[in-house]
Formats: C-alpha cells, structure tokens, sequence
C-alpha cells in the first residue's frame, strides 16, 4: 500500500514538473502564479512567464492559472492550455497579473476570479500586475493607499475609478512595498526581473537579463527600485 | 450549389480570421509566418508574434506553424496549438524562425521543415530569425555568403559550423537584404519591428513600439538598421 502510494506520489510530481518544463533541484521551490483570462495578451504572461522560468536550479515553479477555463486563446489568436483554474489552483508565493482584453470590463465582473485574487495576496510575498493588470488589482481592493502604474494610455482611467490609489503615470515599474506594477510590453520584463531581484539577488537578476537580451536601458529600469 | 459553396467559404474564412484573432479589413494582408517546434523559447515567438499582430487595419495576419505536429509544448511548459504544419502551410511573406531548445540539434534533422523554409525563403518578402533560429537558417542554406547574428552564447558555433556566414558577434539585429538575423530575448522584439519599419513605415513602427512600451533603447536598436 505505502509503495503503491508513493508511486502515486511520484507520478503525480512528474506530471507536475511536466508542467513547468523545469527540473525539480529543489523540494521547496517558489510558486509562481500567473493569472490568464480569455483573450490575454500574449507578452504580459509570456514575459513575466520567461523571466522567472529563468531562475536556475528548480527555485522557482511557474504555474498558469486561469480565471475560467483550462484552455484559452490569446488576444493573438493562440491557443493555450493553463496548468489550473482559480478553482483548483495550489499556494502561490509570487501573484502575477497580467492584462487582456477584458482588462477594464469583463474580467473585473468574474467574482471567482477577484475573490482569489485577494485570497491569494494576503499570504503572497509578492503582488504583481502588467499593464492593465493593475485594473483587476485594484478591483479586488488591493491598490487602495498604495503607488502603481499601469498601461501609458489608461493611467487617467485607472485614477478616476480608484481615486485612493496614487497613480504614477509615465513610470515602467513601481515599486510599493511587496506590491510591483508595471506599464506592459517590454517593462513587463522589467517587472519580473525585478521580482526575482529581490527574492534570488542582483547577481542571478543580471545573469537572466543576459540570457533574455535586455538592453542596458531594460536593466536599468528593473533594478532602479532595489533597496541600495 | 453555389450558395452552398458561398456558405463553406465564408465559414472558412471566419474560421481563419479566428486563428489570427484580427479584423480583416484587408483583402490581401501580408502574411507572417512563425515556424515552432517543440520546445520552442515562448519569448522568441511571442514577442514577434506580438509585434506583427499590432500592425493596423488587418494589413498583416500573423500564422504559427508547426515543424511538426500542432500541438506542441513551448520550453517553458506552456501547451499551444498552432495554425498550421509546414504539410498545410499557406503562402508566406514573412518567415519568422523562432529558437527552441531543439535549434542546435534535433531541429536542424528536421529534413521536411529544412526544405519548407528553404522553399519558402525563395519567394518571402523577408526572412528572419530570433536567437538560435539562425542555426535553422543556416541549415536551409540561408546564411551563405550572408551578415547574420545569433544568441550571443552561440555566436562562435554558429561561425564554426558556417564558415561561409559572416557571425557579428555582439550585434542584436543584422540586415542583410532582406534577411534580418536578431540575438533573441528582447532583441526579439526589435527585429520584428524593424520589419513593420520597412514594410509600413517608420510612423507605424513608433506606434507600436510606444504600444509595447519599447524602452528608448529597444526603438533605437530597432530602427538603427533603416535606410537613410
């Protein structure tokens, strides 16, 4: 019975290094989650998915949850199947939100999804949101009293809806305590690395930078908030 | 009979205005076409999936194909499913070839997508690669006598088994012709849209790049190889 169980065990984390594509050198890896919805645009979860992919010897596990159903297709017409949905997804260390197109109205109105959202980042040791991410962010009451930033043309929308938060408009990344927002597109990146800046060190933030080309000004902004 | 016809040829058509995600309000749209195989790197063809898909007005329709079955599973442990295989691709203007974790090897082996890219080179508007895609470029024979650049790590493998290629070690875009070799990672991004420069014109390229959040840096490095 007990080999039997651990057979299980076993295959059951196969299955799950499977969906990751990493190798497992590490029992107690990070858990990284990023949230999808129909529609999604494809660099806000793809970025921030390659950056902490990067993280070398198993200490991060990146998992894609979705806000409804397993299989989905992006803004671009890709199709794609996430790891979870909200309903049956595991403990998150780092909340990756990333946007799509129903950013400013669809996505904000799926309650599961909001419910989760603030589930998941009280234990969080980081909150996130990519462009238009910051919406659903700030939906689910986490942007009150807080700096953020969101996607260059929508800083006003997200001001008027949720008049506590202090947007900063023009900035890439913002950094307020654990919680890192960032303008989308190529600052996506520069969200992410900051992230794992913070959690693994300058030195592996640099290494992954290298390995995904950032350009010297791409860098900068990542690490520009890191406590000196 | 015809308006039988006429209804299995709107429905296709829907059916492939889906895959792509866009609005056809082009009869005639530039076709771009991203060629993956299994554990493709999500960036490298994300990003210039990405890029193209911004271009304006349905001038462009982004395809992935697949150098094998349509189902595949990107590196990261993301599963997509393509568009296309290289047995049913449609005709390409732009070639796009991506890296993967296969690039170095088991791709190149890949005798049926060697030759479709070779045949598809002979007639593109513009071939490119991202990262260690110039590997597969150079197997089909397109790197000969040609300026072209690779991931950085790769440069030196790429000069040694193609002598007859001239390897800019350093660069993260190369033209040559109509041949734009890119570095990966975010430099990714930058090939595709020196693309769209060409194609359609700085002022659609800016826009893009702002729509992307493209640092200064990453526009500059984008734009840099423009005729004057």
């Amino acid at each position: 019975m007990k080999t039997c169980l651990l057979i299980v065990l076993t295959l059951l984390g196969l299955s799950a290094l499977q969906a990751t594509g990493q190798t497992n050198t590490n029992a107690n890896p990070i858990v990284v989650g990023i949230l999808v919805f129909d529609k999604a645009y494809i660099t806000e979860f793809a970025g921030p998915l390659d950056v902490y992919h990067h993280v070398a010897d198993g200490k991060v596990r990146v998992v894609l949850i979705s806000g409804t159903k397993k299989d989905l297709t992006t803004y671009e017409g890709l199709r794609i199947h996430t790891d979870y949905t909200v309903a049956d997804a595991p403990k998150i260390d780092v909340l990756v939100v990333p946007s799509g197109a129903g950013s400013l109205d669809a996505d904000p109105k799926n309650k599961a999804a909001m419910v989760w959202i603030k589930k998941t980042a009280a234990h969080a040791k980081f909150i996130t949101s990519h462009c238009e991410g910051a919406f659903l962010l700030a939906e689910a009451g986490l942007l009150a009293g807080k700096n953020a930033t969101t996607f260059q043309n929508d800083t006003g929308t997200l001001q008027a809806r949720f008049p506590t938060c202090s947007v900063q408009g023009g900035k890439r990344v913002v950094v307020d305590g654990n919680l890192i927002t960032s303008a989308g597109g190529l600052a996506s990146y520069e969200g992410a690395l900051y992230v794992v800046a913070q959690l693994f060190g300058e030195t592996e933030a640099k290494r992954i930078a290298g390995a995904l080309a950032f350009d010297q000004g791409n860098l900068a902004n990542a690490l520009a908030a890191l406590p000196k």
